[in-house]
């Protein structure tokens, strides 16, 4: 009874055979990423060496959290951020100057669609909670003001919930607001004190993370998006320093510079925040 | 209008984060497999500098594999088979001796449930194809016979089908079976030659995989199991000399031992094929 055959295929294994297949199918930026994707995702089965039982529950738990996401829940963007990986992405992006305000994740929370209000509004529609005044300023790295900026604004309530997560209990547009900045490069308006919150931990993804002892709850902040011609656009937060997880961010969005002492105001009866936003300059911006 | 305070938080990448984090969180499997994981994601990112557009595709490609998986349809499966992970997996879980029979994937179409059937039987149900007479040997590593092995065999029809894909064409259990080897560690039964055939290419995956101009084909082959007490158990393809697409396995499966000449009998009208199946010791069995 004859053995194995010489064979016309060589021994490789299976990274050394998705290497040559890859490189033999050409170049291109789909091709590059999957390049790069399998070449890490075989280093760490190579170091995890994980068994076929493991390997299984991995599947196991992709399945649970493809089945979680649907149009209202995005379980995949939510692995992405508490894995760092949506900070991460950003922080490559973003090869902007020391001192320009710095970018973070947008989150799940924003509405393109708030609507415009004059300077001194109150965003909070329901008045629930401890006053806020924000004051705020944009300016160039120049310290030259830029006026007529776009600003969208966004936070949770004082319990730690969006509107958009309590459609019947919050009125529409509650705590959200675009504003221009003036002449001077100011904005000013009125709000409330928001709080932390937790992510949405009843899933495949929450239920992953808390086993592994790693955190689901996001300090209290604001959501700023800026956008004025020639610069690049600003998406970032603006922490309260009093919260005492600011250095366990689920989303890893939290940055010294971005964290605001929100002071008691002497004269009113409500806190205030003062803040400077320093833009960029985009490339089409500088050269044009 | 003050500037940024200084900061209870260290200027930490989301990398450098998410290790103290883990770090923190205490040892465990679970979170050494999550610490490997993204400290792979994140070189990943690094490297290839997705744009949050690029982000946003990746994470809708997830979001459709997550949506065309189901109980009939395991696209995740198929996603690590086809990116060469699940070869990988055997791999690294594989150290048995070099004379030993290599382990390769299970793939899809298993089933545990086959008829066992006599030595000699015909496992084509349906008669269609050129027939083959299988004929093997299971010995250990010193050449020693193995008798009383179970022995589970499955294949595709010639037109590269297996009876599971087709429960209203072909008769069920068509081309499997269960045979136990006999004294001399022999078995043999009569069946036909299988096809090559396509995986799955009507999904994100297959979609993806062909965009890329990677193979979405299997050559030709027959799939067996062998268990016996005190042994490894063997989960192998053998695949057929004469397909042009041996070094473009779809799943990595191919191996310069599995390949095997189908000849044709010089006294019947079918094809032959003899092989030797050598079976490793397992720990337990060697220290029974
Ligand atoms: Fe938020
Ligand atoms: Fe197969």
């Amino acid at each position: 009874m004859p053995g194995p055959m010489v064979s016309p295929v060589d021994t490789l294994t299976a990274s050394d055979a998705f290497a040559r297949r890859i490189a033999a199918a050409g170049d291109g930026r789909l091709r590059q990423a999957l390049s790069a994707t399998v070449t890490h995702l075989h280093a760490l089965i190579a170091e995890l060496k994980p068994t076929p039982a493991e390997w299984r529950s991995l599947i196991a738990f992709l399945t649970e959290v493809g089945h979680a996401a649907d149009d209202r829940r995005q379980e995949w963007v939510l692995l992405s951020d508490l894995l760092g990986a949506s900070a991460l992405v950003e922080e490559v992006n973003t090869r902007r100057p020391k001192l320009a305000t710095p970018n973070t994740v947008r989150g799940p929370f924003f509405r393109a669609d708030a609507p415009e209000r004059p300077l001194g509004s109150d965003i909070s529609l329901d008045g629930i909670g401890e006053g806020l005044a924000v004051s705020a300023r944009v300016q160039d790295l120049d310290g030259a003001p830029i006026s007529g900026a776009e600003v969208i604004t966004w936070q949770a309530n004082a319990a730690g919930l969006y509107e958009n997560q309590q459609p019947d209990l919050q009125p529409e547009f509650n705590l959200r607001g675009l504003f221009r900045s003036d002449a001077e490069g100011r904005f000013h308006y009125r709000t409330i004190r928001p709080a932390g919150y937790g992510v949405p931990d009843d899933g495949p993804v929450g239920t992953l993370l808390r086993k592994a002892g790693l955190p689901l709850r996001r300090p209290a902040h604001l959501h700023f998006m800026i956008k004025a011609a020639g610069f690049e656009t600003i998406v970032t937060h603006l922490y309260d320093a009093s919260d005492p997880q600011l250095d366990a961010d689920a989303l890893f969005g939290v940055k010294p510079e971005l964290i605001c002492r929100f002071e008691r105001a002497a004269d009113k009866p409500c806190f205030r925040l003062d803040y400077t936003f320093v833009m960029a300059r985009s490339k089409q911006g500088a050269s044009a």
